[in-house]
C-alpha cells in the first residue's frame, strides 16, 4: 500500500510544471494518492512557503511531503530527503530552509540524505527542473516504501540550511511586523502573532497610520473597515471586511507594517 | 467503499486554502476520490456559485458535494449538511443559499442538519476557515458512510436560506438581463435563457447598443463579431469569436444588459 | 483495472470547465486515475499546446491522453481518438493538429476514429463544450477498456490535420526564432534548439539587441542579467536571473526574436 504524497510549489498555475511532476509521481508510484497543498506561491519566496508548508502538514495524512521553491536550482544547493522524528513523515525538496519549519512541527529531523545524485533520479537531469528530474522520482520511490537511506548519501541534520524567516520587532510602543503573504482576497498575513500584539478584541489600533479594530472575524467590523485578527493559521493578520487590506494599505510581501495601540 | 466527494469554492487559485481542505478530506476519508469542480470563483458571489454547482452536479457521480462560498463565515449563519430526495446526494456548506439550486436539481431537500457544532468538526474551530475546520471533516465522515443524522442537530428544510439569484426583466420590447459570470475567455453568461430572448438563429439583436447576431457557436460569426447564443450550461450568453465579449462591452458580474431585436 | 487518463486544455483556471470534465470522467470511469498535465494554456494556441503535450507525455504512464484546445468547436473540424504505434497510448481531442506531435513521440498514429458522433458521447451535445460532451466520455470509455474501433467511424491517419508549428529561420549571421510560450516566471521558450544557435556556454549573444550570455542555469548570470539556455524541455529559451525575460524584452507568444553572436 503506497503512502500518500503531498505537493507544494511556487510553480505558476497555468504552466505545465505541476502537471509534469504529477506525471512523474504517477509513473513512479501508481498507487499513491497525491494531494496538492498549494502551487503558484510567490516566486522564490522560500520563507513564506516554508510557513505555508509547516501549517498545512498537520492537517495532511502522514506520508511523503514534496516541496519545491528553488531559486538555486542547478547551482550548489543540495537536494535533500529527510525523516522527521514523529509520524514517519518524509520531506523532499531543496536544502534552502524550505523544509525546516515543517520538520520542526514533527519533532525535528532525525535522518537526511543528499539526493542530488540519487540513484532514483531520472536520466539526463536538467539544469532548471529538479522538481521533475530529482525530487519527484525520489518522492515516488519513498511513497512506494523504499528506504530513505537508499535514496542518497547521508547528511548531518545540523548542516541543513535554516529557513529565511523574518521576525517582528518592538519600537517605542509599537509593533513593527512584516508581510509574509497576501492571499487572493487581499488579506495580509504578518510575521507576528496575536500575543505579540497583546490587545484584546475590540481594541483600537493604528495600522500603518490607518484606523483599525482588533476583532475575531470579518463581520466584526463594518464593510470596508480594517480588521486586525488572528487568522486561521494562528498568525496576526490584516483584513478589510468585503474588501482588500493589501489594496487599502498598498502592502506586498516583505513590507514592514507599524501597529500602534490607540 | 467510500463515496466520491466533489468540492467547489471561491478560494483563490494559488492560495493554500483548497489544498488544506484536500488534506483534511484525505485524512478524514483516505479512500474517497475528490473531484474539484471549480475554485477561484468570484469572491463571495453566492448566487453565481450556486448556479455553477447546480449545473455541474448532474455530470458528477452521486456522493458528497462540498461547496464553500461563505462571506458570513464566523458569524450567525448556520453550516449545514443535507440530503436530496434523489440519488442519495449529500450537500455540505454554509446555509446562505449556495446549496439550494443544486438540491432542487435532485428533487429538493429531505433532511438537513446544522453542523455548526458538529461532533465531527476539528478541535479549535477558527473564526474564518470553516471549510477546513467544519465542512471538510463533515464531508469526509459522510463520504465514509456515517449517517447524516449524527453530523449535527436537525433543521427544518423550509428554514434554509434561499439562493440570492437575479432574474431578467422585460421592458418595452427589450429583455434586460444581468451578468452572472464572465469566464476566462471573456464569454458573458446572463441570468436569462434562449427562450427568454425568443429569437431564432440568424436574428439581429442589439446588445447594450452593439450589433450582434443570434447563433449557435463561436464560428457562426466573423472573428471579432458579437454572438448571442445558448451556452453549454443552457444559459443565454454573449461571446466574441476569437475575442472577449466582456472586454468589448465592458461588462462585469451583476451588470444589467439590454437586448433588443433589430 | 482502469487505465490512467491525462488531461490538458486551455480551459481557464478558475472556471468550472476543467472540473466538469473531471466529473464526466469520474462518472464514466470511476476507477481511473486522472492526471492534470496543464490547464489555462494560451487560449486557442494549438501549436504551443501540442508541444506541451508532446513533451509531457513521455513522463506520464501510458494510458488515455485527453487534450482540448479547440477554437473550431461546434464547426466542421472532426473530433478524433487515435492509437499510437508504441506503448498502447490513446489520444483523444480535436483534429486540428493538437495531438500529432505527441503521437509522433510514440511512433506515429496507427488507428484513428472520428468521434464526432460517437455512440459514447453524452446525449444533447452542446455547440461549444465538446470537452464535456464528446471527448471526456470517449476518454472514460477507453480508460475502462472499450475498443477504440467502437468509439467512432474509421479515419485514415494520413488525413489528420498537421500541427500548426513555427520554425526558426537564419538571416545573415543571425537566428530568428519565435516565441512559443511564456511561463509564469516570465521565461521565454523559443521554437529553436540549442543546436540551432550553435554557441558554447559562456558565449555573448545579442537578443533583440540586448546583451545576453549563453549559460546552463539561472545562477550562471548575475541577478537581472539575461540568459540564453536550453530549458528543461530541450528548447532554446530566454530567462532573466530572478526576473522576467518576457517583461525585460516585451515579448509575447508569436513574436520573432533575433539572436546574433557577438
Amino acid at each position: 500500500m503506497a503512502r500518500p504524497i503531498t505537493f507544494l510549489s511556487d510553480y505558476p498555475v497555468g504552466d505545465p510544471f505541476v502537471g509534469i511532476v504529477h506525471a512523474v509521481l504517477a509513473r513512479g508510484c501508481p498507487g499513491a494518492r497525491v494531494i496538492d497543498l498549494a502551487h503558484g506561491l510567490p516566486r522564490h519566496a522560500v520563507g513564506p512557503a516554508a510557513l505555508v508548508l509547516a501549517r498545512a502538514l498537520p492537517y495532511a495524512p502522514p506520508g511523503v511531503h514534496l516541496a519545491v521553491v528553488d531559486p538555486g536550482v542547478g547551482g550548489a544547493r543540495r537536494g535533500v530527503a529527510l525523516r522527521c522524528a514523529e509520524e514517519e513523515r518524509l520531506l523532499v525538496g531543496p536544502d534552502n530552509g524550505l523544509l525546516v519549519p515543517a520538520a520542526e512541527r514533527f519533532g525535528g529531523v532525525v535522518e537526511v540524505v543528499d539526493v542530488s545524485a540519487s540513484p532514483w533520479r531520472l536520466p539526463g537531469v536538467s539544469a532548471t527542473f529538479h522538481g521533475r528530474d530529482v525530487f519527484a522520482p525520489v518522492a515516488a520511490r519513498l511513497a512506494g516504501g523504499a528506504p530513505l537511506s537508499e535514496g542518497g548519501t547521508p547528511v548531518a541534520p545540523a548542516t541543513l540550511a535554516p529557513a529565511p524567516l523574518t521576525r517582528p520587532v518592538r519600537e517605542a510602543g509599537a509593533l513593527v511586523a512584516h508581510v509574509v503573504l497576501v492571499d487572493g482576497y487581499g488579506n495580509v498575513e504578518l510575521d507576528a502573532t496575536a500575543a505579540d500584539l497583546g490587545l484584546p478584541v475590540g481594541s483600537a489600533v493604528a495600522v500603518a497610520g490607518a484606523a483599525a479594530t482588533v476583532g475575531r472575524t470579518f463581520g466584526d467590523v463594518a464593510p470596508g473597515a480594517l480588521l486586525v485578527h488572528e487568522d486561521s493559521s494562528g498568525s496576526l493578520a490584516l483584513a478589510v471586511n468585503a474588501g482588500s487590506a493589501a489594496a487599502a494599505l498598498a502592502l506586498a510581501p516583505g513590507d514592514a507594517v507599524r501597529l500602534e495601540p490607540q
